[in-house]
Formats: C-alpha cells, structure tokens, sequence
C-alpha cells in the first residue's frame, strides 16, 4: 500500500513519476481566470488564522467547505454564522472524515503539506495541534502573506475578475509598486451589462457610466463607454474577458443588423425606465452585446471565455439569509449546440471570432462544445501570432485558438478533469490546451495546479508504460510542461 | 487468472478484500425499496421450481430476464408464455452464455451460489443437473421459504411498495403474527393519485375513498383521505413515500395558493366527471398533490423518494398482448435542472421540504440532481435527530437529508453503480450515502446488496492501496459498514 | 514499459492476447456502411502517393486530419489548399507529435504499419523517408490497389453508400467482371427524398425520377419509383439502407392514415412548385416517408440503419469556400427518447418494423436508444431466420435484431469504443453485436477494424483475467470471431 498521498501521490507509474517530477513540477503557475481581491494583493495582505483563510468570515469564504459542513449535518452557525473561529476549524476538521472520495479531502492535505509543512491526517484528533502550527505560521512566517505565496508556489500571472464599472484602482497600485514579479492581470466581467432582466440593470448602467465618466442615456453611449472600458483594461494589462452565462444565448432580429440595432435601441431605452423585457428580449439583447463585445475582444487578441451552464441561488431562504455565492449554486442542463453553433458562425462571418474558452458545468456539453468549438479552428486565412503575425486573424488562427476549458467547480475533481482531458484528447489535441485555473478567491488554491499536474502526468505515463505513445521523454515532459504553463503563457501572450 | 466469482470477486486489492470481508460482509440488510408481495412474506411463502422463482408465472416474473432472452431470438412462448417451467428454464439456461458482461449473468450465479450452494456455471449443457439440486432444496429445505430466506441473509427490514387505496391487511398480519425478525415496513406509492389524465384517474379515487370508508366528492375529500392514509400507513411503520415519475412537474398557478386550490378543486371536479385535463394542467395536478403529501411526509419524518426518467410500456402490441411491468420500459431524457430546484425550493421556502432521495433512470440527471440538492442540505436551523431533537426540522437536518439514489433498475451493475458513488463521492458525500435497494419483486435479490457491497469496497480499496485515501482500517471499515447498513437505519430511522 | 504499438498493442493480459492473436485477429473483414467510391473498386484504382491517400485533393480527402492540422494552426494551403504533395505531407507529419492522445495518431501508424510494413514513428523529422519508402510501394507494389488491398486485408464485403438516383453502374460493373471475391454491396441512402426543406429538394426529385425512367409529378409517382429504386438495390445484393437525421422525427397528422397521406400529396406538390415547408411539416413528411421506407425494408429484410445527432457545416465561410463534408461538422444534443419509442412503436404496430441500427453522434443518447430499442426485441411471433424461416417477421425476431452501432466519427476510439460496448452489455446482449464499421471514403481504414478488435478482446480478457466472467476460451474466442465479423454476416444475410 502507497502511503498516503506520499511524493508520488496519484502517480502509478514511473514514466508518470518521471513526466511529473522532472517536467511539470518545476514549471511556474499562471492562473489565469481566478476571484482573488487585487487589494489583497495590492495591500500584501496576511490572514489571521486557519479558519479565516478556509472558512471565511462573510460570503468571500470557501462554499465548497461550506456545502460538505451542511451536507454533514453541521450547524450554519459554525458554518456561516457568528462562531468562534477555533470552533469553526474544529467542525471543519471532525467533517473531514465523512469527505473521503471528495476533491476536498485531497486539497485540504495538500494545502496543509504545501504551505505548512504539515503532513498529520486532519481530523477532530488532530484539529488542535494542527491549528496551533499553522496559525503559527500564519502570524509570524514571511512566506504566509499574499505576495510570500506568489512568490513560494511561482506564481508567473494570476487573471483576477472584475467588472467594467471597477476603477481597477488596486491593480493600477500593483503595477506601480512592483513589489511582485506576479503580472497580476484584470479580466473583464461584463455580465451585469448582459442581465436586462435583472431588477439592478439600470442602477448597474449609471455606476458604469459613473465609472468612465459619461452619461449613459442611449444604446450607442453604453456601446461607447463599453468599448472604452475594453480598452482601460487593455492598458492595464488584460487579456483576456469572462461571461457567466446560465444558458447560451443566441436570437437576433428577423431584421437585419440595423433593424436589430434600432430593436435593441428601444428595449435598453425601456430598461432604463425600469421596464423588465421578455426572456426573448433579454436574450436578444444578451446577444447583442456579447456579440458587440466579442468583436472588441477580437481586435485585441483577447481570450473570451465563457462559463455555462451554472443554476445559481436555488435556495432561496439561503439566498435571504446569506446572499449569493453562499454555496447554493448547482449544475444546469439546457441543450447548447444548436445556439453556440450559430454564435461562433455569426462571430466567424463578421470576422470577429475571438479566441475562445467555453467552459460548462455540465459534462454531457463536453462532447458539443469540442466538436463545434473544433469547427472553427484556424480562420482559413492563417497564420501565427509567435511567428511575428500580430493581426487578429493571426491570433485567432494561432494553435489551439478554441479550448475546451479545464473541468470547473463541481467538476474540478479527479474524475472530472481526466474526464476532460481523455475527452479533449479524443476529439482534438490535448497537446494544445492551455490548462489548469483555479477560479478561486483563495490564496492557499495553488496546489490544485498541483493536483492538476500530476492527473495529467499520470495519464500520460499510463499511455507511454502500456505502449499506446511513444515513451520519449523530451516528447512527452515537453507536452507536460505546455499544458502546465507554457500554453498559457503562448495562448495569453504574456511573455 | 482469478477463478470464476470466488469469494474474492470484484475484490482487487488487499485492502478491499479486508474491508468487504472484515467490515461490510457481515452487516445486516435493509432493503428500503422493494417489490415483495407482502401476502407471499405473511404465509411464508414456498416457490415450486426455479422457472417460477427466476422466470415467473405472469407479469410478477422477472422482466430483467425476459428482455435478454426476447433480445437473444427466444421465443415468446417459453419467455411468458404456456410453455412447460423445464422448458422456460433451459431457454433462460442457454440464454446465459450470451450474456457474458451483463449483470444478470453475475446475478444468476450470486444467486446459484449464495442460495442454492451451487457452483456451477449456468448453460444448456449444465441446466439439468442444477435444476434438479436446486428444485430438491426448493421443495424441502426450511431456509427456502420467504422468512428463511429473511433469515439466511439477515434481512433487518424491507420497504414493500403499497398503494394508498391497499388495505394493509397482511402487513397486519405480519406484525400481529411476529413470525420473523426482520421489520417488514410499508411505503406509501400514490402515483395513482398524481395521474390525472389516466382513464382509470376516478375509479381510482373511489377506490381509495372506500379503503378509507369515506366518499371523495371535492379536493378537500381528496386531502383528508390522503392525510388519513398518511397516518395509517405510518401507524404500521411506513417510514418513506415513493413517487414514479416520467418527468419532474413543477407548474403552479398564475396566481397565489388560494387561486391555485381553486383551479385545482374544479379540475379534480372534471376529471370525476370524465373530463381529460390538457397536458400543462396534469402537471399543475401533480405539482399540487406531491407537494401537499411532501408536507404530510416532512411532518412525519418520512422519507420521500423520487424516481424519475422510466418511460413505460413503449411497444404497444407488448402492451397489449402481456400488459404493463413486462420488460417494455425505458429510459427517459427529460431537462431535469429548472424543475428540480423550483420544486425543492417550494417546499423549503415553505418549511416542508422532507428528507429525499432522487434516483432517475438517466446518468445524465446525477450532476443535476446531485448538486441542486446539495443545495438543499441543511435547513439553517439545524439540529441532530441523532442527538435527541425529533422536531421535522431536525430530521430534515441531519447528515445526508438530501440523497443521490443508488443506480437503479437500467443502471444496477458495475459500472453504473460504481459511477453514481464516484459522482456522489466527488460532489458530496459518499460516507453519508444510504446505500443499496434491491428494487425487486423476488425474493431471490439479497445478493445484489453483497454485488453492491463489493464495489464499494474494492472502491475504497483501490483509494487506499494508491495512497489517495488514508490506510485506515477503522475509518475505511466503518465507512464500508454505514454505506452497507448503518445510514439507512439511521435515515428511516428504525433502531 | 511496452514497446510503442507492438503486436500486443491495448491487450493488457495473457488472456486478452490469446482471444486476439487466437480468435479475432483471424476474421475477415465485412465493412457494412462505408463510404468508398464503387467505381475506384471497379477500376481497382491505385493511389499516386501517401498525400493524396492520406489527405485527399478535393473534398473526399480526410477531414479527420483536416481538423487536426487547423487546431495545430496549419495555414489551409496545406490542409485542402493547393500545395504540393510533399508540402501537405509534411504538414500532417508535423502535426502528428501533437496528436498524442487522439485516435488520428493510433490510426496513422497502423496504417504506416500494416499497409507499409513501415515501423518509425512519424514526425517532422522521419517523414522524408516515410514519404520515399511509401510511395515506392504505392507505384509498384500489386498489393496497393483496391482489390489487392482487398485481398491483403481478407475484406469479405463492404457496403457503399448510394444515392436512390445512383444509377449503380459501378456496381453492375463490379459484379459483372467478378474480379475480386469481396461482396462489393450498394446501401439505400435516400436524405435527399426525406430532407424537403433543403432548395434542392424539387431537382433532386427530378434526378431520382430520371434515374428510374418516370416522371415524378405526385406523391404517388414518388413512392412508386422508391419503392421501385429499393428493389432495383435489392436486386444488386443491397442489405441495408441507411438515413443520416439531425434529429430523429416523428410527427404525424391530427387525423388518421388517409388525412396524413392527403397532407403530405399537398405538401409535396407545393415543395415542388418551390414552397418551403414550416418546421413542423417538414418534420412530418420525414416521418411519412421514412416509415413508407421502412416498411419495404422490412419486406426485404433489409437492416435500417439511422445516423443520429450530426450538426452539419456549422461554419458558414468554410462551407462557402470548400463546400460540405469538409471537417466542419459537430454533435448536436437533441433529445431523443420521446420520438423514437413513437417511431418505433408506430412500426412494430404496422407490422412493419424493420431490423434496425441506430448509431448516435452524442453518447448521451446511448442508454435511451439501447432501452427503448431493447424493448423491441422479439416480435411476440419470433423465428429464426438461420433456421430456415425467411419471413419478413422470422428476420425481425432474429437474436439482436435492434442494434446501438458501434461508437461512430467523433466517438471512434478507445474510450468512445469502450463506453459503447460496455453500455450495450450492461443493459443488453455485447454478444450478439455486429460490430466494427469503418464509416470511411479510404482504403487504408482497415486496421481500424484491428483496433476495434483489440479492445473487444482487451476487455474479455480482462474480465475473465479477474474472475468476472469464465476463463472458457472456447466461450471467449467465440464471442469475439462473432463481434468482429459472423455476427455481421448472419445479420445482413450473407453467407
């Protein structure tokens, strides 16, 4: 029997081993799609305990721990509520038994060993002594503060997540200090902008205009000030947008583009006198404008990303009780091909299919999104953006250009990510993907890229040892080291 | 090469050796949902020859079997047909070398073995001879009867599934008798109450209402007549519902619950009267009585079960010819996501949401049901009804209140079973799991819950023997003897 | 570690390598549905050099590796551009070391291997003499035509694709000079008479028309000269017809047989005046012809096999630029249960429902159709066609009449292959399968039969190596030559 989660943990065979340890272990992380707060990062901030850091004092702490203490049977109290935080840790730590099979089991050991040098099994046993040393550390080591981190785990570029109406004022003061070699990067999050439908839509418009300066009255101002607001964030270094999208919209106009224009005119006029459109309406507005951003997004080179397929705040005495993004989200199953078929061939006629991530929660799009995403690959008017072509039709036909994105949230687990790549790799080339993110709001996520890393060089030192690849080393650790960071680097051209 | 089905079977490892052998073998069985006869269990019921048990006499026989030997050529005549029993038996008998990777041909043999002491391989050549040995012990061993069989494979409790309308009469028996230990439990199937647009909907009623010596003129009729049953079949120890679905409803009314109940009241008026109510207007029916029983249920601290995505009865000359539950069902792909969260939400938001467990015929709904009821988990006012607290809210509350069913009927092999518990293991918890049903009309079934058990165990196994989970015998043992017996005691909460 | 692809290649134990080597490598080859072109095999053409045959030089090229090379960022010049030869060669060999992992680099050394007795590993470096020592042997070598390919590869019979307006010439041509002692058989491919939505639906009728000497002027006349074109196929040893369907129809009309057949007379004679048909119409009259077609099949005896769930040419500028078929399509996720229990219902209470294989482009649709086709097994009046009773419903009954295909285009390899064979066996007989088709316009696609094979046996080998299933190699090995080719030939009737 392997000890538990030893050096070669997940690893079965020695290719693999070699693959891990001598290829992908050593490359830095770029972790490009995460929630950190950028003045955490800007401000250099520590933590004052193991509970603060895993369990949160408000809705910024860690739901995936907060869903499993429910599912337990644990009071909210210790869960979200006004406990102390050694008791919080402690019920915490007497959950972790019942977690056995669950990624969090496995995060949670990682993240002792890695950050703490603590290798005990957490349990309510071993909750004291263990709480005792890492909060130790967390006062007093250097390495515990959000630049020590990024510093002990390479941390090459974090993407943080942010809103068009944000000043980006903590990132501006990142740049300025450089007191991290971590390029620490905005992205774009325009979703409110998308959500017609929802009752804060026309105060949303007034921060935003608010936020670059301009009175927002009329489609064309919004479009206007949306484009200015690519371009704010463009300057200070991202790359790349994300949408949070529950189902994929597409519905344009029975008109034409103008037509469709002077519809959406009219529905964004009404909005902001507080009329709620219809869900086709909304939905064509949300087309309207990812369609309007993408082409910006296109002529920048950024990477769009997408995320589908989420249901969120199910339960709504929750949802009054603790807010949003409590742990009250789940995993939704509309159908996506016929709509994310005509998105991507609408974007491709204009000329304006930017580089593209689709992401969803729900695996059985997994074969969808791959094939469609596949049949826009390459632009026929091609070329390649490391070779010194810079034009955004480069950019787009560069390798790799349409990624199927890394398995996300409730999939981010061991089955969940072979499953992606086993999937990615059968369909398209797995040799191309840009990767692991850990779209979290902690500092202590790191070694999921970890994890990450090793279940992919297990799998390719499974093939290599049974023959099915050939066992070339410089092959082999070289395609390792591009899914654990090089591909990104390339895809987000962040050199 | 192992030798065929031996005692280590399925077993890979050491360590999923020790823990099946050591831990789990030895748990008793609760079998929560299943389909015995309940008079077959009150007269001790004996089964003349194997075709009988394996093969059935009329629609109570095994469809599982009957679909194999239709899809390998055999003739009707000798699948439910008036052939002689040898000659059914010998049909299923060379049946079985063509079922080579399917459970049945696992279960067949469970079932010589574990039963019968038999321990050959089951084909034409060999059915003779096992015939005779097993038909000898059939008709004179005393552990062949139905409570020897309870007592063979220490069967602690059953769920048999009863119709609202049904007596109880030989549950009575049962209890009044106290001829077997086991706890042999009704549970509550009103499917015929939810299934308005049926023709035999208001016959149905009065059928019901004579069970309870009431007329059932009027909805109000209708709800005291359910509650009444309720009451009764909780009185003889009903701890669970169980509802069949073909899709998830969830359609309420335009206006509030009193316009709701109106609209109901003159539907129930029209559908005694004959009148078949549109599609959307039998969903609002079975949207309304499910969540009316879902509050009687959460007031008891009864279990409500859901299975979802059978579609039944899809050949109509089968149909016709054999009637229902004859081998002609499928599986379902119904959207599964917006219904499901507005349904528990309705519920919760009305403090009635009861203990559930989901099973659905359909894989592709486990990601669904998994999460939005994980989002379920909990109520926000916790408490333990292990630790004393029997108030409704603190059943709900208790560890694992909201279940991923077993894989079931379609699903109930290696692959499928193992499939839901990694899918439950990575987004929840496994060690909370309530484990195995048989699901079954036979007495025969037991050795489905040792089927299950070995999975489970060569899982942790395997995790352990890896290094992914700690080597903990006493963790891994107690874990393997939970999932096998304990929390479904607890969960129905029958010490 | 294993060598790179040696003679065990995915055969993980003894007992897998004894029923490969022993059994099924031994089989000849019944390629059921492909796509080859009958007149290369008439003229039993050779092929210039590795580019054209592996990358073609119009649109009947690979679009397998066409995708491939624009994810790898290949300019189009040297996909389906006009580059030379070698350039385009080249240009595959430098994508093959990002293949790792897709069944393209599997497929591409069997083939190197097999064909050209050519062991290196392809890559930019060894591909200069991989081009020079192939190509010798493509201009010299008696082997490299069609018929000696053929011949090298034990082809029993392959079926074509063939439009009903096909005059079959090549065919006629083929069976008339006798060259080769491979079944060269036409299958009925009739899309164009069901797809009446498409602009060329009223030409197309025209063509099919001419093809039969009858002028096509009402519904009649069309279902006449089908049916005529069906028997004239039958008479040149078609076995089996084939529909690709985006989506699996049925609708039929408010009123009986007699109204539906009117609506359709109307519908037609509009289409052929020009008029394009609502959604819903157009659905409708796929569902008439495609059961009017159905029912001649069965009278035949005929397989129908149904391609489910493509999303065709999704990338408008391709479609523009290279035209269709060209590496542009996708899965589409429609759902499937509802349409196809009426469809198939609608069939069998017509007496009229046809031997049918159903293959899916989406594996989620795997567990409805493999149970809702399952519950069409048997005909309640059965038969056996190889005992002599040739009836239409004698054929229907035969063992393993309705068949999921074997994992199809985006699904082919070995995780697709696997998921297909296991899901088939879990809920019905793996043993009846008739197995491995190529689906391919190439001659070189024939090691994929030996890849199919070899995970078959793999996974026999597997089972029996862990005491799942007996270690009876008669039993195994049986099972095995029967999936890889007898089944095939008992299914299709050709002996």
């Amino acid at each position: 029997m392997k000890a538990f989660m030893d050096k070669d943990f997940l690893l079965k065979t020695g290719t693999a081993r070699k693959i891990y340890h001598e290829a992908a272990a050593g490359e830095p992380i770029f972790d490009y799609h995460c929630h950190l707060n950028p003045r955490e990062i800007a401000e250099d901030s520590r933590f004052p305990n193991l509970a603060s850091m895993w369990l949160g004092e408000n809705r910024y702490g860690d739901h995936y721990k907060w869903r499993m203490m429910r599912a337990n049977g644990v009071d909210e109290k210790l869960v979200t509520g006004d406990a102390e935080p050694w008791d919080k840790f402690l019920a915490w730590a007497r959950t972790m038994p019942a977690l056995i099979g669950n990624p969090l089991y496995h995060w949670t050991h990682l993240e002792l060993r890695r950050y703490f040098d603590i290798n005990e099994v957490l349990n309510g046993e071993s909750a004291r002594a263990i709480w005792d040393a890492a909060n130790e550390k967390l006062r007093q080591d250097p390495e515990f503060s959000a630049l020590g981190i990024f510093k002990k785990f390479k941390v090459y570029a974090v993407g943080t997540t942010d809103d068009p109406a944000d000043s980006l004022e903590w990132h501006e003061k990142i740049r300025r200090e450089g007191k991290t070699s971590a390029k620490v990067l905005p992205s774009f999050r325009p979703d409110r902008a998308l959500n017609i439908e929802k009752p804060d839509f026309a105060p949303y418009i007034a921060a935003l205009g608010k936020a670059a300066g301009r009175n927002i009255a009329a489609l064309g101002d919004l479009l206007g000030v949306l484009k200015d607001r690519v371009s704010f964030f463009d300057s200070l270094g991202c790359r790349a947008a994300d949408h949070g999208l529950e189902y994929l919209p597409f519905r344009t106009s029975a008109g034409d583009e103008g037509v469709w224009e002077r519809e959406m005119e009219s529905l964004f006029a009404g909005a902001l006198a507080g009329k709620v459109p219809a869900a086709e309406q909304a939905e064509s507005w949300k087309t309207f404008i990812l369609t309007r951003l993408a082409a910006e997004y296109y002529d920048r080179g950024w990477a769009m990303q997408i995320h589908l397929s989420a249901v969120r705040s199910v339960n709504s005495r929750a949802l009054g009780l603790l807010g949003p993004d409590t742990g009250f989200d789940a995993i939704h199953d509309h159908p996506v091909s016929a709509k994310l078929a005509r998105l991507l061939d609408y974007l491709q006629s204009a000329g304006k299919l930017p580089k593209t991530i689709f992401y969803s929660l729900n695996p059985k799009d997994f074969y969808p999104l791959a094939t469609i995403m596949g049949s826009f690959q390459g632009d026929l008017s091609p070329g390649d953006v490391f070779s010194g072509d810079t034009s955004p039709a480069a950019r787009h036909a560069a390798p790799g250009a349409m990624q199927l994105g890394s398995a996300w949230w409730f999939l981010d687990h061991r089955d969940g990510m072979e499953n992606q790549m086993r999937l990615l790799a059968n369909v398209g080339l797995l040799s191309r993907f840009v990767g692991m993110l850990t779209d979290s709001r902690s500092f202590l996520s790191y070694p999921r890229h970890e994890y990450f890393r090793r279940i992919l060089c297990n799998m390719l030192g499974d093939w290599a040892e049974e023959g099915e690849i050939p066992g070339d080393f410089e092959l082999l650790g070289g395609m390792a080291r591009d899914i654990s960071f090089r591909n990104a680097q390339r895809y987000f051209e962040i050199p």
